[in-house]
């Protein structure tokens, strides 16, 4: 049983979870998916195999009654928080500040094939995985003690995963996360200032520069923000605003599917199949229709390590100019869609 | 030239340090030391190529008058931020707040051996090199523009160090970093309410409690915190009131030197050599005499790598009880007190 620890030096919370340290961990060292068989018979997510993981709560079908499925939703086996506890906080004295470890945790099995990554699925593949995210968001808020979800995924060794067959997880929390809480502070004092929604003017003000825009879809902007924490930091973001990844009208995100996979495949091209991580960046549960915020999905490749300093400080050091690798990530797209492999058109610089 | 750029959604700051990236990388992926040589001729920090780093401005003699040296301090060749430029904000529009790289970073050499890491050096060589880092952090308080003073270090290829030889490093900024910011807002409200440090108040409650504390010394607790954010998170806290190590009195660091020395061979013990980072966390220059704020020295052994969760939330997951690695540790100290091969004294539980 895990529980939450709030540190009374910074205000950050920890789970503290012993049981995840019985996670197996697969054969992820190997880099190449083509070192990968498209099916593994001691995977848990492999088709064959829904026994070995607890009962789904989710899955698209591949077609109506077919017992066969393009994606699945299932409790993580290896849950840093259960929703079966209660959400009281307890002091053990005055520093000790905790609660029982409530909340959700999920995995969206993102495919039955064991070894195609995102950057290699087709379109339609990527944008059912997107709607499973929406439909388990949308199912989960109406818990509301559950304030927070977040949405992310793990590729590559490098990432902190702990198996190789394509999925990303859910973790729905009782308490609004640190890092959340200040770039809703900062927006927040934004429009208090502006009238207007920091993500919205950021938007137009890159758009203007040109120089870390990759590329622009009917609906979202690909860009490589000016302060990039690590080398080809990326984000997609929606040009409309939207507060909530919940409420984005769910016929867009075939639009989405589209720019995801292509700057995955970007990526996959430019650095060889790196590790990286994606995190869904949107509003609390209860905050759904902010005027001041603004849901954006943050792509962070994990080519290099943080250390002491990052660690001590918080202030990262970025061994690359943004304005030279959206440079290169153009490029890419540029040689990609050339040879039909992607449908994103590269933004010409102003 | 590097700079630093903010990033204006979390208001974190980046620096950007193009030149970083043609760092030589040496074979630290060996973890043993067994495996390294004690003298390397190929690397800049050993004995006789003391021209093949910048020049020193700062070292501790075998003897006075000897060329041969325990401690060198050197600026850093691949530095991230150089003291010959300006500290001027500049924005390009509105979202693009940037400085010039202006700051100071520099090496500092612990010892002539390429082999011998903190935990096998003797008490008076890890004397020597806190010595230094005070040395270096009270020269470079001088310069006001100089705000804040991280001293670090990292050890083995997971901490993100690219060399071998045992080294630690100084970063002065013109900023104070978000992480330190949330930590001084964090204690001066503690202190508003109570009129105590809440380092103080904390340490009075980690004794009382006594589960999480390792040892005590004559100055100094160690302890994991309850909110430990990795496995094995240990922290070595002055038991007096110091906001600065730089006014930390210098006839102390005989007593961290044998406590440091002692927590790390027995993380070296316990956790056969684990990769590890710690930051000496301090008052900013301008509030070294601060009521609020204690500094203290902050393990982290990097033994688990962060996933999309933790760089989305900024939760931890901790897959370890401090009250149980606490308790190996304990044991671990008794069995190497028992050797004679340290001196510190484990605790006995509440």
């Amino acid at each position: 049983m895990s529980e939450l620890r709030q540190d009374p030096t910074t205000k950050i919370w920890v789970i503290v979870a012993p049981e995840r340290a019985q996670r197996p961990q697969q054969e992820v060292k190997k880099r190449r998916v083509e070192e990968l068989p498209p099916y593994d018979p001691a995977c848990p997510f492999c088709p064959g195999n829904e026994d070995k993981t607890p009962d789904e709560v989710f899955r698209i079908p591949v077609a109506t009654e077919s017992p066969a499925w393009d994606v699945r939703v299932v409790p993580n086996r290896y849950a840093a928080l259960i929703p079966a506890c209660g959400v009281a906080r307890r002091e053990h004295g005055r520093f000790f500040r905790r609660m029982e470890g409530f909340g959700v945790h999920e995995v969206i099995i993102e495919s039955p094939s064991h070894n195609t990554p995102m950057a290699l699925m087709p379109y339609e593949q990527v944008e059912k995985v997107l709607l499973s995210y929406q439909e388990r968001y949308n199912y989960l808020k109406r818990n509301r003690m559950l304030r927070f979800i977040t949405i992310f995924k793990n590729h590559g060794w490098a990432s902190g995963t702990s198996l190789a067959h394509p999925h990303s997880q859910l973790v729905a929390t009782p308490i609004i996360a640190t890092h959340y809480h200040q770039k809703f502070d900062i927006a927040h004092d934004y429009y208090s200032d502006e009238a207007s929604c920091l993500y919205c003017d950021l938007i137009a003000s890159e758009m203007e520069q040109g120089q870390r825009v990759i590329a622009e879809t009917a609906q979202f902007m690909v860009f490589q923000p000016y302060a990039s924490r690590v080398p080809f930091e990326t984000w997609i973001i929606p040009k409309d605003h939207y507060a909530s990844f919940g409420l984005y009208p769910s016929e867009n995100l075939g639009d989405l599917a589209r720019a995801l996979k292509d700057v995955l495949l970007c990526l996959y091209h430019e650095l060889d199949n790196p590790a990286f991580n994606y995190t869904l960046d949107t509003s609390t549960t209860a905050d759904e229709d902010d005027p001041y915020y603004h849901w954006h999905l943050r792509i962070v490749p994990r080519l290099t390590t943080i250390a002491g300093f990052e660690i001590g400080s918080g202030i990262y050091i970025n061994s690359s100019l943004p304005e030279e690798t959206s440079r290169r990530m153009k490029e890419c797209c540029t040689s990609l869609s050339g040879e039909g492999l992607i449908s994103l058109c590269p933004v010409t610089s102003a």
